[in-house]
């Protein structure tokens, strides 16, 4: 495989498409890119300079080497500055360009030169029909969506690839609302050259990257999809949205040929054999992704709640009791040890309730949350922890974010904390997620995460890993 | 039945147990009901007058008619002016004061007493160990949580009446953040008096409540608050959210003597029967008892989705047509007619999809939204529309607000909204609600709200009211 650093890691970028008329997609992905400190090129035959840019006709005018080109001209235009592309031996081009396969038979022809011009070549291609990249620790912002209406989340912890383009449009905007990070984002298009196999492939090996999450409605090549997915989740965790699970969404997702075929059952039972973790909706990838990305594995099924609430406590239990799938997550409660319990009646008040679920009360205070996770860390009988730290009750403080970070990131067992709430709660929420603590605003959001580090441990332990 | 308008609907209102201390969960109370206007009394015998009102050492010493006495003093205290209300005569007492059945064998015994004094009298008691009641039209405020961490909800459309305290406080909050409106909230503790089946009667009958949702953790007498149910809810929706569905949770949830008994199985036949809407955690029940309060029912099982992104779409798509349960909902897709689809043709872009889920593009406009809206409201083999609302589309704009609404109160069919994104979407969402549209943040939830929907109307059917 070659590397697609040139999409992730250029020294020198080409915007083909700049314009005198700054709110076109060439112009506004220029404008942003400036902001990367790389070496710039606008590229457009009628501009002598462009935003203070020495601007050229064509790349093959260019006296310098170009790692990536950025492709916003009119689909027409296309085949022949992608040809400039590959005779300047740019290796990575992204074509923003939308008017190809997905228009019908004209567009699909025009599509199958583009294959043709790139072929044997050594540049790669990511779209057409696509939004762009972006990776922000090396603040390349090469999506032509503007910040105003589409802001872009902060540098995290795991890449988003999106085959949707208004669905990877809406993430990014959640994602920036509520602090969630990305290591990258990647949106797919029409997949004419790379496709999601090899951005697995290369995503294994980016250092920033802890998770994966796939929004996909086609796949390339199932086979070789599952074979290289199988490799790469015994490194890193994979999460993957497939949109067209029953016909009728097949039908609406219009399934491309080639593309991973059979029914549902099939496909979940390929995707648990290749250590994929299944979402089922845009809440689903990223919930997930999250805890994957900032959780080590469950390595058991038995859980212990940790709540001020009583009631949030038994919902809780009935979500983890039941059977997967059926109104439940199918783990366990852990029956924790008689040396915990004695240990927890020593510091918490009396009523509390020591028996899982742990309910330290609404007079719980900060320091009895953070015994209560010291406890229950070290009872041999607890694979993971579900702490509910709600911030309605008198004596707790913000101070409580300190805690569940300590033991989020020092305590021996994988922890997945929930918080219910108003506008209090929401802010602590984000301060939770900016310090990468597995945070959901939900309980069943909450167990369900906990269920995907459980997946994730069975399958790492299958595979010998763990 | 006596009402318990003197809870809901009273004139005059004595607190016993107001203080110097402006702290004192009394203290608290009486400063929120100065804001009702009603005649106030305020009972401490050391004091002389409090926040500007005479203060009486009993309530027996008050010359005029009390409607309600809301009682927080120490537990060993009530009794004796628990008393002095039955004397007066008192309609409804709400005794916040905890420190009875729920500590022990001495706190039951003092809460027998409590019985006691009440038998045969006119008196009704909520609580002991609750934290009273809110009911915004009025300006009632009787609940000594602090407004600074947890914040009331505006005036709306359903009831909750919830057993646990948490849950009940994280409620009011999670409302009052995104602008959910409650017609009242109840907190209704130990329930040693005034029981759900109460509640339920008088909600069944009080305007401005168009939905009842109930948490609880215990049936006092599941008989008969079935045989109300039954019949309440060919009235109005009723959601209930029943924690301990599994033994574990049953055990954590200390179910009482007299629940309602049996295996969760027989729990959903019998809530059925009685045209319970069952809820399962924190969220649902808000998402049920909304859309119930704000929409009619769904005739038929046939949904038609309209979105701007393809993929959210697809989503949908799959979660609308998996078995109830399922990773699904059971519902169906509708198939327009080609009536629709020529008509729909007609008003969108050459490349958007007129099937369904019908896909109006990012290029659509807000004339684009409304024109679709239309068109599938006239469409025979529509039973409900989903409406997929995204923010991020260039050529939509703050109006698409407008014709949600619009659609929502004058469309001939049961509608849900979906938006999905950040802080823009955030306050549109906000709007919406205010609007009292059946918005939802995620697919998921809007998809099973419209299940609710469904179901209401399934039992309707059933019982001839449809």
């Amino acid at each position: 495989m070659e590397s697609l650093d040139a999409f992730f890691n250029p020294q020198s970028v080409a915007v083909i498409g700049v314009s005198r008329n700054p709110n076109k997609v060439g112009s506004i992905i220029f404008r942003y890119l400036t902001e990367s400190g790389l070496k710039l090129y606008p590229i457009n035959p009628n501009l002598d300079e462009f935003m203070g840019y020495k601007a050229y006709p064509s790349v093959k005018d260019v006296p310098d080497k170009i790692d990536l080109a950025v492709i916003a001209v009119p689909s027409k235009v296309v085949p022949e500055v992608l040809r400039d592309c590959v005779e300047k031996g740019i290796r990575g081009v992204i074509i923003i360009s939308a008017g190809f396969g997905e228009t019908g038979e004209e567009g699909r022809r025009l599509e199958e030169r583009l294959k043709e011009i790139i072929r044997g070549s050594k540049t790669r291609v990511i779209g057409p029909n696509c939004l762009g990249i972006y990776v922000p620790r090396k603040k390349i912002d090469a999506l032509f969506t503007l910040r105003e209406r589409s802001p872009r989340p902060p540098a995290g912890d795991f890449v988003y690839i999106s085959q949707s383009g208004a669905a990877g449009v809406a993430f990014m905007d959640y994602a920036a609302h509520y602090g969630v990070g990305v290591s990258a984002f990647v949106s797919i298009g029409n997949k004419m050259d790379v496709s999601e196999v090899e951005l697995l492939e290369y995503f294994a090996e980016h250092e920033e990257t802890k998770a994966i999450a796939l929004y996909l409605e086609s796949i390339k090549d199932g086979r070789r999809f599952l074979e290289v997915a199988k490799k790469v989740s015994k490194k890193k965790p994979i999460v993957v949205l497939k949109g067209g699970r029953t016909s009728r969404g097949a039908t609406a997702a219009a399934l491309h040929t080639g593309s991973l075929a059979g029914s549902d059952a099939v496909i979940d039972g390929a995707f648990k054999q290749a250590g994929i973790i299944r979402a089922y909706d845009e809440e689903e990838i990223i919930d997930f992704a999250r805890v994957l990305a900032y959780q080590k594995p469950m390595l058991g099924p038995r859980v212990v709640v940790v709540t001020s609430g009583g009631g949030y406590g038994v919902i809780a239990t009935d979500y983890i009791e039941s059977p997967y799938g059926d109104k439940g997550v199918g783990l366990k409660m852990a029956d924790l040890t008689e040396e915990t319990k004695e240990k927890l009646r020593e510091v918490l008040v009396p009523y509390a309730s020591v028996n899982n679920p742990v309910d330290l009360t609404a007079d719980v205070t900060d320091e009895q949350y953070d015994k209560a996770l010291e406890l229950v860390n070290k009872d041999p009988n607890v694979d993971g922890i579900l702490c509910l730290a709600l911030f309605q009750t008198p004596f707790v403080t913000e101070k409580l974010v300190d805690i569940v970070e300590k033991w989020s990131k020092h305590g021996e067992k994988p922890m997945v904390v929930v918080s219910i709430g108003g506008t209090y709660t929401q802010k602590m929420i984000k301060e939770m997620e900016r310090r990468r603590i597995a945070i959901y605003p939900s309980i069943w959001r909450g167990v369900k995460a906990l269920r995907a580090l459980y997946e994730r441990g069975l399958y790492l332990k299958r595979m010998g890993v763990l």
